[in-house]
């Protein structure tokens, strides 16, 4: 693909999307009202190019609840954390069940399948939070993702956060019956309450996209250049985010993008070229699995145009 | 990676892992006697470059039954036969499951996970046999991969086929299993007897890495340059084996080694980096998950000291 | 109860269920042409004491495909062969699933729950069959119900048994399954051929009443006095139908009638008060658990109409 | 049986089985102190007939944690209080997995399989409480059972109930689960607290067999003959004491032992002959189901020896 072409491509996915009716944009999230008063007419675009240029579309300026995107940054600060001790916790297998099933924990003693789901998530930010306050560790992930995305207005919905508190049984379910087999800390309270506030980080697509800089860019901070992880810890968080990062819909990604991503409730998703882009994607409207069904469609025509994907010849040496 | 440091790559990997003792390469498979009397020491190397050399060590000449890995083939035919519609009897998502799981075909109503767990895999065979003769289909699927390898001794090991159906009363399960939800054809020994001769099939590492050109080649056959699969369908095969070629532990081994891979309990895996080689590994001892123990490895050191994978950055545009 | 009053109970019970239109009395089983062209409209009911009075009401005279309820029959005839070995093949539990669950066989490595849903009752006919000629043991198993009834004219429908031959591919992915757990014999097609002829056995209220009385009679054959079995194993049958006689409905029936019993597809329940009575009800009409519901609701009226439930004061001593 | 013999069988069956060596009284319970620090030597049995007279032998008046046993007074308190409605929060059927399985939670959208599994004790208790004031629900409950055993003494240790709250981290991850599909009221922990104070009901095997006369009495008071439950809710709950009330050993102790009993993992459990007794027995040691070894050995010495079983002719008319 010659980069000039980029801004047309991304303007013509969006005017096509765009033009969808509301029945075929997919339902938004409804379980907390914050999420459920989103309107499924929003799309947004950016795509954060490795040279550094920022392309975007649509909506890309709009705040939203990125919910589940956050888990590969508090995946990243686990691992930073941690290092590979991370895996003694949670797997590194897709699940092959919904977001939220607690099947898997009973037969699988407690360990959760991998990092992108719930429950994975839930024992995440209990490794993030380690034990510490519960106030400081949602400071420091706030932290973490203004200096990876370089803006400091980035900030925490607390209404939604809130919400999520008051109406995660499920999470809270999760939370208990991990604990149970002795994979939480001492208080589950304080990693749920930190899981509901990385929940509710609220970003643009442009904010979102240049946050994920760090995994195009080979574990590198995109300004400082210092390392953020190690060249093998971001290529494996991208294979996690490939395998993992859409539920019971990974497959189907995979599939038809062919690039790692990860989706959250919200209706955003962010997505991966190693080397190439770092792209964040939103439309409120979600489809069967819970993915954005508007992102998705989005990525795939964007794939297809730019030739972008992991399975493409060209990689390596 | 400097291409002329490969040979040496290979004899230092080979060297290293033809060192471990026995308890270290793990159990051969031992179902049927012809599996069970291989002996574990054995291990082999072959990689095809896109330039068409072909680099090999240890035992790479020794054949070996493929089993599983002769999926990948097989759907492969079956998209050539059938296109999209093979998606219409089998999934796209990893299973999150061992390879001969019959729980998920009862929730879900007779349609397997992917084409690489045993259900799905005789699925695929029932599509490639079309309702025709067994013992014709048999001979175009040795055609088939023959062409492929551009090698006409490639042989099925009668033995081993003879075995596999007197043994396989669990694949016997699947497919009427299956069957009862409508999902296979009308006779379902038909498509046993393909899919017991294709696990069947026996190669060496220089055959196995030979055959599997045409996915490092975006789809083309590697002499004639004709479209086996189209470009989209190759890369799509390639992120199946990505996401499922290792049964319950793709998700292990994407982490590990990062490429696209389809391993068989007979201790072979093929492994594609597109655009770069095109990998057979055989050893025959399995680690826990029914996967080549010492093959994995293999393929893990080869993927550092190249820095092949697929998250690498240097992909596409 | 006075026992005078009976014969006005049965036929009070006819009456108002017999008054019920076509869609009160639940969908016929069609799973095989025999038993999709029997009229929801028929209802029997077949009463015999412990005096060996015979009360019929209805449809009492009209035979029908026994289907489920000769697991009762093929159950005794294994506990005569085998004694207590049955339960090293078998287990005592409610399955907590539907009749023809594959799921819990995984878990179970191949033991089945009870003897009454399908795969156990497959493993009790490998074991009634015990390696022989499935012809020569179906003969014994007509012998064997003939001789409980005391009728010679009961017969097997061939036409039934060769239908759920030709559609039995769930029974048939059953006893494969088993089998590659070890628990099956030599040639699963003996056993199963010898499960679908007992599922065709065909018998009106009347004889399967008649059929029953040695489970009210303490195991003891009914004109000869004999010892079919011991009473500990009579009685052992009857809690096993109490707990596993209606799938996954067992529980319900337990709660509402109170007495064992066992349903078969084709709309019969054979019902047991110990020391009162052998009941037989049908009407091919299907509740969501796949139990006779007129059957059940007659069943349920007798019972308070009677007073009789293994749960009413005045057993023993 | 002659009645006065029992003594003498109750004489009999305490000295053999108090015999038995520590190695052949299985482990007992060790989630919590309290329950850990109890001898496994301890073995009592109380025996209260339908005229009254109360039979005890060995440690028949050492009290102990009665635990899971208490489900049977709950829910006779909920149907007392909201009758029929109580089957609209949870079922009556067998669950065929062990006492604290969420499984089954999922596939069936939150409501428990029956009243005697833990979740399903939860909804009961949460039902019981009914919205009110935990600290004056846990006195009804006590009131309640003192009322039946007719013994002020009746207590609850404290000890226990808040052990049960510390470690009760699956009780909590299933209440909140629950709560997730609306099945709780607005506070889990309300019910929590009751449920964990219910568990905590200290009682000795005399105790015990007093306080379950009304099951053995078709739910007369035995003092007032005032009815606790109406007849055929008593003959119900003795029903799902049959079916469910040795979790996933159900089907066994009713095949063995035959008559209606509730196990708890403080190593008692109540049994009760319908017009003849109701009995309590007390070991602490457990078998691989959770319920008491040489309890479960006892009922089946004293049913074989007095020929007390639901299946035994002579119920009825």
């Amino acid at each position: 693909m010659p980069d000039r072409d980029l801004p047309t491509i991304l303007v013509n996915i969006t005017q096509e999307l765009d033009a969808l009716p509301i029945e075929q944009r997919g339902p938004v999230a409804d379980y907390i009202p914050a999420l459920a008063r989103v309107s499924p007419e929003h799309f947004g675009l950016a795509v954060v190019l490795a040279d550094g240029s920022v392309h975007v579309a649509g909506d890309a300026n709009v705040p939203f609840s990125i919910q589940s995107v956050s888990k590969v940054f508090m995946l990243t600060m686990a691992l930073q954390k941690h290092g590979d001790d991370v895996w003694k916790r949670v797997g590194r297998e897709p699940s092959g069940s919904a977001f939220n099933s607690i099947v898997q924990l009973e037969t699988e003693h407690g360990i959760p399948r991998n990092p992108f789901i719930n429950a994975g998530a839930i024992v995440v930010s209990d490794m993030v939070l380690n034990g510490g306050d519960p106030r400081s560790a949602i400071g420091d992930v706030l932290r973490f993702v203004r200096d990876l995305a370089g803006d400091e207005t980035i900030s925490i919905d607390n209404e939604v956060a809130n919400s999520e508190a008051v109406t995660g049984f499920r999470n809270t379910a999760l939370a208990n019956y991990m604990k149970s087999f002795g994979n939480m800390g001492r208080e589950v309270e304080g990693a749920l309450k930190l899981y509901f506030h990385q929940c509710a980080l609220s970003l643009t697509c442009r904010q979102l996209a240049l946050a994920g800089r760090y995994l195009m860019l080979d574990g590198q901070h995109p300004t400082s250049g210092k390392a953020i992880v190690d060249v093998a810890v971001a290529r494996r968080i991208n294979a996690l985010m490939l395998l993992c990062g859409h539920y019971d819909g990974s497959g189907e990604f995979a599939y038809r993008v062919g690039i790692p991503g990860k989706s959250g409730v919200g209706g955003g998703i962010l997505a991966i070229v190693p080397g190439k882009a770092s792209i964040a994607v939103w439309s409120p409207g979600l489809n069967a699995r819970g993915n954005s069904l508007l992102g998705t469609k989005a990525l795939e025509m964007l794939a297809e145009e730019t030739g972008w994907s992991v399975f493409m010849p060209g990689a390596g040496l």
